[in-house]
């Protein structure tokens, strides 16, 4: 617990309106958008609302030398406990630093505050032709600094790539209270290490992110959504490896098995063929609408030799939302199927999709828990979803082995444990399996060269 | 000097005919590419030929028992001297790690040893209808090893981006001689820091690499080069901007100043007409015909506001090969000129390039030297060139003051000291101006980090 008058001496810094004390308020910031549970809650001591990178810089110094830990965090939308105060101290919550900075449309590039919310980017951008391309299913609740922190990916992973691929420059608090200038709008930089790189999904640990330059591109110019149905999962796997192969690499190929699509179907109230199995939603974009029809031609006859039972293209704006809506909605209707879903983020290379599919559905049968599978099929990234009552006597802990043989699942085919939630607390007990000794101990020199105090986000990743 | 038994204990590892001891032999792996003096030579004390990683992590163990430092190097192509051994100790060259270890057609990958030529990477995938999209200029007499330890660019680095873009995982032997595994064929991955990342670019200060895990993408199916003659640099420059702002990204846009095309034509002995004042060769390329047409349409339109006389489609595979070997002999052409030439190698934010240059004819003006500027005008990467004689009185101190002044002019408009060929020995001195104190702070607690014993190429970079 920390010292009355040490709470005096950071909340001048950022003055009292800018300061949570109170016990409930406390309470808010305890935890995440991860399955963890709730109480006993990890509360900090206290949550301050920097608005400027100097004061983040002196709340550093400040901390460092008390050796109190800090938690940077947006808006909380985390997946792996990332954001949780587990060793209680300061939240350094950073959404109202939330300023546009500059938009500049000659070197296409953005730079921005921690605190802006992904979507607003997107939006900024889009009105003035450019694009962000970054989508993490969270993006309306999500702020870029948290998505830089996790390296936070995202359906258009499989044409544009994940966060970490737009971010240009950082400008990093760290753990003594230096600011750090990285990268910058040059397009080609080999001056020194790569630090942007290394915060880019360090998950708090290495510093605050106080503000970033982002890449732009510009904005395709059409953009067509169709949906696929499969009589079997690994047809639809395979499919999407084929049509990637073939040169066709679309901006999304989002799989749902048959579960997932009951789960959405039940949701919207429609019926669904027993037959189909899995689906997929691609997302194509081009400059012409002949490019558009070659990209989707091309894919209609490989999805076919797959054993595809529908293969539905988007015909007006209303069509696209409604099928793009359906994916957007599945996380929701996936989670109504049961009292408690709990959905893992295992990455894999592309063709070992049909074999971790297989071994899924294996370790599903074996702890006799329901398992919704879908993800991000265009580039390996899978969202296993055990679906059960952690009410029922021993659930908790068949759910717990079970999630221990998925990540050794995804280990053995290549894989690894996260391909976009990144580590947090919930998935660190798995670090050695998946990094290796040397690894771990490479990642953890690191961390000790930043912050040889230990104060940033402890208790994460290793 | 080391010590004739610690030397026999290093034969021992890769055995006597993988060693090179004579005075002559040492002598030629005491140089490379970059314009540093060959006398007096910085001779390393052995060089060792090893053929596996366990034999490296061998090497690396016994060298950091005794503290002697290693310089890891492929063919010795580097431009800043990265792979001197100015310390002396032992030259690691892996240029018999050569092996091609897995092409991996479904994932898109290709799994290669350090000492693999890049041109020979690009020619075995394209065989296979895949392409490894980085062309550094010394591609056909460059390693992928040092491509990954410089992050090399190349003028496809517009559309495409550089060598980094397509490293997905390494394998590093450590300062201490373990062995680690980074990223893998996962396209997301969020397990950890991202090391993979750290280690490129790091030119041979944190690690030896001895594996690489490539990323490849489909063939584009048509290319067109297109050579366009403007009536000033500064309408070229804007050219190349205006076009990518409007979503025609090409694959090259390589950018030659009127001495530049006036050394090429020397060279190729043909006549310039002199309203000429500079010349961009573009490369785009696409899946159809209708698109290339759309994309030189839209740039000829672009190129003409800005001042272009000449517009010139390649229209045959000869023409395309023509107008390529200007620009691939560019260097040479531009080399003969002058007794000597310095070609630097900044990088700046692509709008910056019209200030850039003003600020080059100046410095060249001043200290009243010839100077080409050439150089990769897509991604604001330039290489401009001091044509001098450095055996006349006064000229080297010239050329210093120059260069100096050159790298606080590219610092200046906010961009950085080496778009792709590294720092080395060559701009550490100027390494604090770019980086701040801050950076290089930073950068050097992560090589105490992972060398504590600074063994590891040690001289360059800071």
């Amino acid at each position: 617990m920390m010292d009355k008058k040490v709470i005096d001496e950071f909340s001048q810094i950022v003055g009292p309106n800018n300061i949570l004390i109170e016990d409930l308020d406390l309470f808010t910031y305890s935890y995440d958008a991860s399955f963890l549970p709730l109480i006993p809650a990890t509360k900090p001591d206290l949550v301050m609302k920097p608005h400027s990178t100097q004061e983040v810089a002196r709340i550093m110094e400040l901390a460092n030398i008390y050796r109190i830990p800090v938690v940077a965090r947006g808006l909380g939308s985390g997946r792996t406990g990332g954001s949780v105060p587990v060793n209680g101290g300061l939240v350094l919550c950073l959404d109202e630093m939330n300023k546009i900075l500059e938009f500049d449309g000659e070197n296409l590039t953005i730079t921005v505050e921690p605190g802006v919310k992904t979507q607003d980017i997107y939006l900024y951008c889009a009105q003035r032709g450019l694009f962000y391309p970054p989508d993490p299913s969270s993006l309306k609740h999500s702020t870029i600094g948290g998505n830089i922190a996790e390296n936070a990916g995202g359906p258009r992973a499989v044409k544009y790539g994940v966060t970490g691929n737009y971010v240009m420059g950082l400008e990093v608090v760290l753990a003594d209270g230096s600011v750090l200038q990285t990268g910058g709008k040059m397009i080609k930089n080999v001056t020194g290490y790569d630090l942007t790189r290394l915060f880019v999904g360090s998950e708090g640990t290495l510093g605050v992110i106080t503000q970033a330059i982002l890449k732009l591109i510009p904005m395709p110019k059409r953009w067509r959504t169709v949906q696929v149905l499969f009589d079997s999962l690994e047809g639809a796997c395979a499919a999407v490896s084929r049509a990637i192969k073939s040169g066709t690499i679309p901006v999304a190929a989002e799989l749902m098995d048959q579960i997932s699509l009951q789960a959405v179907a039940k949701f919207g109230n429609f019926s669904l063929d027993p037959n189909v199995k899995a689906g997929i939603i691609f997302e194509f974009d081009g400059d012409s609408e002949t490019s558009l029809e070659e990209q989707t031609g091309g894919v209609q006859k490989i999805c076919a030799e797959y054993g595809s039972i529908q293969f539905r293209i988007a015909m007006t704006q209303e069509e696209e939302t409604e099928l793009w809506s359906l994916r957007r909605g599945l996380s929701s209707a996936v989670a109504a199927l049961a009292p408690n879903r709990i959905a893992e983020d295992i990455s894999v290379p592309r063709n070992a999709l049909p074999e971790i599919v297989k071994r899924l559905r294996a370790i599903a049968v074996k702890y006799d828990l329901q398992m919704a599978i879908y993800g991000h099929a265009g580039d390996g990234n899978l969202h296993p979803s055990l679906l059960v009552d952690l009410s029922l006597p021993g659930e908790k802990e068949k759910v717990d082995l079970a999630v221990g043989e998925i990540f050794r699942a995804a280990l053995a085919v290549g894989g690894t444990l996260s391909g976009e939630h990144g580590i947090g607390i919930t998935k660190k007990e798995y670090i050695t399996d998946a990094l290796g000794e040397t690894g771990v101990a490479t990642i953890r020199s690191i961390k000790k060269a930043l912050d040889p105090s230990g104060i940033l986000n402890p208790g994460k990743i290793f």
